[in-house]
């Protein structure tokens, strides 16, 4: 009923029909989760949730150290980040979450209400040697993911995103879609920030080994156990926050390849998820595709962009305004005296 | 020198190299094209070139009848068209030019300094009984389109983008195409705003008799003649301004099918143009994609649109600002104390 209204509201604007394309299939999603012919983007927001992973210490994985990771925390709250710059074009919130960083802020940072202290641990273990979580660390830190989302949807924000910082997080993400979707190790490892060709084999054949040891690929139905033993804090903030955006009825807009990653455990946790998602970008990150293939997403950019910090996702933000915003503002047929087809 | 100085510009900011996909590659040339290492994007500004074609009386190749176009131009100037509502969103200007609309405006439209009155005649003749435009008529479209964009430069437009309304005006950017292109009229129609599979039938017929009539294969090296054959007063328009665009140094955003059939005609006159132009979309139009690769073009959007009126422009131009914005506001490894890949 509602659907049918709202296709008859986009039929009538004056275009020819369907000339629209995505935005109108997004203008009727996002009408069909807000249940009302009258859709609207309120206060939309990015979360960044940030934190360590232990097999970074390893360097098996990551170009970059792992002390980037804080590094671009600070940057964050400095302004200074790529995802600083595009939530402030187009007046996005911008929250960042230190979801288990390897280090200890100092004063005054302690204080700083900018950056949300949810900090698990700092850094995961190292799954190369054991789980990368106590199950107890990975029900807070879903628990946590939830609660930045009730907090920012009762401030009356009904359109998220969701942005990570990890150096090493590709790794899990990888090993995620691996078993999510019962693939080779090797064909969901990338290059993340930058691995040559060198440094791939030995992350893949690393991750392979993490494969193994933990049986991941007998767990591809038991989504949290898979979380803990080769998840990150942030990773399991974000799928607690997809879960709680569902829950609350938001609209989210889906990043890249690790915060997809952690869409695809919410998934195995309640299916519906996906229908509050709009997919942003289909990110340069080899395996982000697959991944979108396998939820039947339709990406709405193709920049080859590969950055993590919800970036595809505040680039993303103004195409769904829009279909929002044709539906109020165009003119119908009848209302502006154009003739219709013939 | 300049393009390595943007280039270690673009690298040094914190990001993994090339992280940000196409944005870096928008960002070098709008430095390019302006000739300096901090692009700006000032005033952007979109154009909407009207008029009618003698072909669309027939019926023969459009499902929506001609007065249309003149509605339309009224329904842009009553803001409730789709590219009001994103040039409202985005703060892009918005000027309507009536190129040849087939109608006789009425006051106080006469006196509406919003519309500009740069119409040639009321409709190009009909193709199939002769050229549709002379040889001074369209001198005087070309001439007409420098100057609209001459004033908008001399106002501190440094970034534009053209659109169209013209019911019947797929049909001339389908002869164009194949003329300039050499591709059968057949790979080069598509359904406009939605002809039928026995209106398409009809639509490629017409065309191919159109095209056998003014022997347009013959043409591919005389682009004022074709333009004068089988053109329109907005596409001649458009490529005038497309050449004035270039010759001022501004950077130019593509929009669909009919915006980059000008864009072909202005390369065959000055293939330099196609330097300062980033495509906008790919649009729903089949024959589109082919005359993006023809042009070796990556267009940022995908979304599937088929509407004109430079709807995909304004969608795209908040990524060129973004380009441009990373540039001017992200930190630098150094500046922010990030860590360099190892």
């Amino acid at each position: 009923m509602l659907r049918q209204e709202l296709q008859q509201i986009i039929d009538q604007k004056t275009k020819p029909l369907g000339a629209l394309g995505q935005l109108e299939a997004i203008a009727l999603q996002v009408g069909l989760v807000q249940n009302t012919s009258k859709p609207t983007i309120s206060k939309p927001h990015i979360v960044v949730f940030a934190a360590d992973h232990g097999i970074a210490t390893t360097g098996l994985v990551n170009p970059y150290p792992q002390a980037v990771t804080a590094q671009m925390v600070l940057n964050f709250l400095g302004g200074g980040a790529a995802i600083n710059v595009f939530c402030r074009q187009h007046h996005i919130g911008l929250s960042i979450v230190d979801a288990g960083v390897a280090c200890q802020w100092e004063e005054p940072l302690l204080q700083d209400t900018r950056l949300l202290q949810h900090k698990i641990a700092a850094g995961t273990a190292n799954y190369l040697e054991g789980p990368a979580m106590t199950a107890e660390q990975c029900a807070t830190a879903l628990h946590k993911g939830r609660e930045v989302v009730q907090q920012l949807s009762a401030a009356g924000c009904n359109t998220i995103g969701f942005g990570e910082m990890g150096i090493g997080n590709t790794s899990s993400a990888a090993l995620i879609m691996s078993s999510l979707l019962q693939l080779p190790v090797s064909e969901c490892v990338g290059r993340g920030t930058g691995a040559d060709d060198a440094q791939l084999r030995t992350k893949i054949s690393t991750l392979e080994t993490v494969s193994r040891l933990h049986q991941i690929e007998a767990l591809h139905q038991k989504p949290l156990e898979l979380l803990q033993v080769i998840g990150g804090f942030e990773i399991a903030m974000m799928t607690g926050a997809y879960l709680e955006a569902c829950a609350q009825g938001l609209v989210m807009v889906v990043d890249g390849f690790i915060t997809t990653a952690a869409l695809l455990l919410a998934r195995a946790i309640v299916p519906a998820v996906v229908n509050n998602c709009i997919f942003a970008h289909c990110s340069g990150e080899q395996g982000h595709q697959k991944m979108l293939e396998a939820l039947g997403a339709k990406p709405l950019l193709h920049l080859d962009m590969r950055l993590g910090e919800g970036t595809g996702a505040a680039l993303a933000i103004p195409l769904v305004q829009s279909a929002v915003l044709f539906v109020h503002e165009m003119a119908s047929f009848a209302s502006a005296g154009v003739s219709e087809k013939q």
